[in-house]
């Protein structure tokens, strides 16, 4: 199979189940909410060594959000509910809660499981906090020094899949990395996903596993190019370096599309050789994501 | 005092002792380091809630980085070397090697305290790491699908100062925040200081303590406009908004150069009022910068 | 009438017929689609002193281009048709065309006038260019250094209209400015209409004349707050600045759902206190937009 | 001669002669600064087809600025102090005067050609301008609706340097951009240049001429990739893309600056192959900068 002259090898992503909550976050501006949104969402790439895996999943106009102003909508997902519960409060009371003109509000307001963080956030009004409602939706008001903060009492959060993602093989770096933009950016432009990896671009892919008993995880050494003297690199010979591109999502159809859009987007950059994805042969999670099936 | 018609109050920011280690991230172009840096730095607010205190520092011309390529310094604080030590592990581990075309280099060479980060990083290599010279610089290299990853092997840290402060009393909400953005803006074309809030502002400035026992810190409430009516606030009457600028730096003077710097360029701003800082009685920290002084 | 607090003053904005172009720009990804838009709908402000007037319209995805890459369009506008076909010709060829790695599409394939100024551009091979067809589509092929450039070779324009307008009034200058901000965000998000200032702000609205008969333009004084000593400005007490947001539109009906769109989320800002709307008694141009029904 | 393994060609840029104009805009925040310099800059890539060649030089701290705020410096380059006083009224006018915020101030004071642009802009304020006193500068203040615009009377021009250059050649087009963006970002650190193209970048190098009496410029047939069949491409077989970086200067030294800046930053990226640069046999103009000599 090929796009736009570039192959698509016949392999699937493997991802894994995880739990995702969603905030849309609105601000005074665009820029703030997505400032807000940033913080909110660093140090949130992998589970293996982050607190949570977290990133924005797209912009929504004002006339989209429950209060008229620019939205944000992110994602934070962690390995059962009670690690996301933590990780929420603390992201959202550390990071949102501090922001300039923030509000927040329940993202997955229809998921059957709802954490209550809203209500536990009101505590830092110290008594000075109170509910209002605000268009059929439950808020608590906490007075702050720069005004009044706006939180939705419940945020909910469903049963995600972690770890769709496809790789971007390239005739070097540049190209390769012109082509993960790219690719992010067009994700980006779609809801229910997110790339959480700085940029949206994984530079050190990895296996399962390592030599050493104390690490989990270690590079995917097979397809490292600076490792073909020995023939441990087993990539095409004209392919001098690849960016791996992971996506988490609400739905196995989000990250479909996301797969989709971001390998289509991949394929209109020059020196892009050929698309891969990673999967631990079964190993790791019970999602598999064909590319040729996808990209049909 | 008046600074172009905005009144200085004779009051002082009090900081406290935290460790912070300082790190010089270099990448293919600007916009990829900054990319990385963020991410590191991400969830990193307030020791209260988040795993760190962490931010950006500065950007560095591409001449003045050991590999000739576009920088920026990070600044990593914690309490206590070995949270520290933890802190500078996982972020750089989860959030810059994995980050497109980076490499990570020491930001406090001539710092007592040195940290083997680099040497621990080399693992994920599975093997196939190895040391190399760098300009006189120890250096690992760690295969990874995009390329090598270079990491130097220590990184120093040293005994800083968190808590460095003002504020920015305003007409109204937008007049404080572009105030803010301006402050934060000229502090970040100076070395060695950090503005660790969302886009360096924090909106909800806090007091020690809270009516709830489990709660370590509370809305500042005798600061919030919208508790006027009870006698609560203390603010002029025309004071309706105010953003905090908290400061982290490596020395006391930094943060010194770092608070003039951001006040007189808060202080052009149309709508600004009055400058104040927060401090808590010398309750909190033994580092106290009085605004006349720094200011004189 | 009131939006969220905000007075609606009961006048209108009167606009002018311009005439169209509009060209879609692709590149090999959004911020060099971007760029070149940038640069070439620059010193684009006002047919007064400006060669032509431009802007930015929207951002597309890349599944909605021709070449599946991301695009932008962007619209100029002068007065008659043979001013804005030099303009397309000079704007497209001087800034488009010499802009790294983009193509140029027809964004006005329907309308009845079309300009070739795709084969004109041609030339510029110098005997190398050729003719190839993209999707239905006849594009000129000119080898450049960088690779092949692409364009269209016709490109449609109509009938627009010019000078659609709105006011932001508020209690001080970053107030006024942040609605502006947001609220030129928000037009940006929608398709057909362009807000062609820096930023897509105007500071210094103005009235038709002035009291130098060299001068066809000057400032808008009974709306400049520093004019109340004498009682030229005649501005509500508490207002102390002002900024205009112009439009410029293919169609009345996408005039009315910018201004709609951007008033109504200039109205979320705090600060601002009223919105009002340039006119000129009917002098000026027949398209006159009443506020009142454009918010009904 | 090689710079991190790249060829550097032996051969030479070849300048011209060229009045420029320096101003420095400032303005609530660097940010809005910035969008004001852009209009102001905008359709201003070569004296060809643009009305005068124009481009941000550099941005400044607000500690180095007149009024203490944010500032960016522009240059407005053109044949003949006549088009030049004309370019810089109606660019100042149009773009900068109507852009919030923004005062303009004379970037060459001590330049012994000095236009009175800003006198002229007074008359905008239909006589209720009038003259302060700025810390030793004359200036006009003109009201406005977003408050009082401030222009310094006089603006300095000097005999400069338009057509300073280099050439990247690289493996594809990505790497090649990614080297142009690095060497761009470099070189808009340093004062006294500006890289007028969009994103400072020239996608289509060309030669003095053309087959086409009506053209005074063609593409470079000889560095163009895709006419490499009948031999005109005379480029290494390897290269497959090729950009210029063009710059214009106050001095022959600033150009020498940023080439070596531009170069040396270039060269780190994979995929470069080889600097040239692009001269016209000494047809064009009398400033020659010769590669190995700068580098050296």
């Amino acid at each position: 199979m090929e796009i736009n002259g570039v192959e698509i090898e016949d392999t699937f992503a493997e991802g894994f189940p995880i739990k995702i909550a969603r905030v849309l976050i609105t601000a005074i501006s665009q820029r703030w909410a997505v400032s807000a949104a940033q913080e909110a969402t660093g140090f949130g790439t992998s589970v293996i060594g982050c607190p949570a895996e977290a990133g924005i999943e797209c912009i929504v106009p004002a006339d989209q959000t429950p209060d008229g102003r620019p939205g944000v909508y992110i994602q934070i997902c962690n390995m059962g509910y009670k690690n996301l519960e933590m990780s929420l409060l603390n992201r959202i009371g550390q990071c949102v809660l501090t922001a300039p003109t923030t509000a927040v509000f329940n993202g997955l307001p229809e998921a059957e499981k709802q954490f209550d963080t809203g209500k536990k956030l009101g505590y830092f009004g110290d008594g000075h906090q109170c509910d209002i409602d605000l268009k059929g939706r439950t808020m608590c008001k906490i007075p702050l020094m720069e005004g009044d903060f706006l939180t939705e009492h419940f945020f909910g959060a469903v049963d995600g899949i972690a770890g769709g993602n496809f790789y971007i093989e390239a005739q070097n770096q540049a190209a390769a990395l012109t082509a993960a933009e790219v690719a992010v950016d067009e994700i980006a432009k779609r809801k229910g996903t997110i790339t959480p990896f700085p940029g949206g671009v994984v530079a050190s892919g990895s296996k399962v596993g390592s030599k050493y008993k104390f690490l989990k995880a270690s590079t995917n050494a097979s397809f490292c190019p600076s490792l073909r003297e020995d023939g441990t690199c087993t990539l095409p010979e004209e392919v001098s370096s690849v960016y791996e591109i992971v996506i988490n999502g609400v739905s196995r159809e989000v990250i479909e599309e996301a797969m989709k859009a971001g390998i289509e987007a991949a394929c209109t950059v020059p020196g892009v050789l050929r698309i891969s994805a990673g999967n631990f042969g079964g190993k790791l999670g019970p999602h598999h994501f064909h590319l040729h099936k996808i990209l049909q």
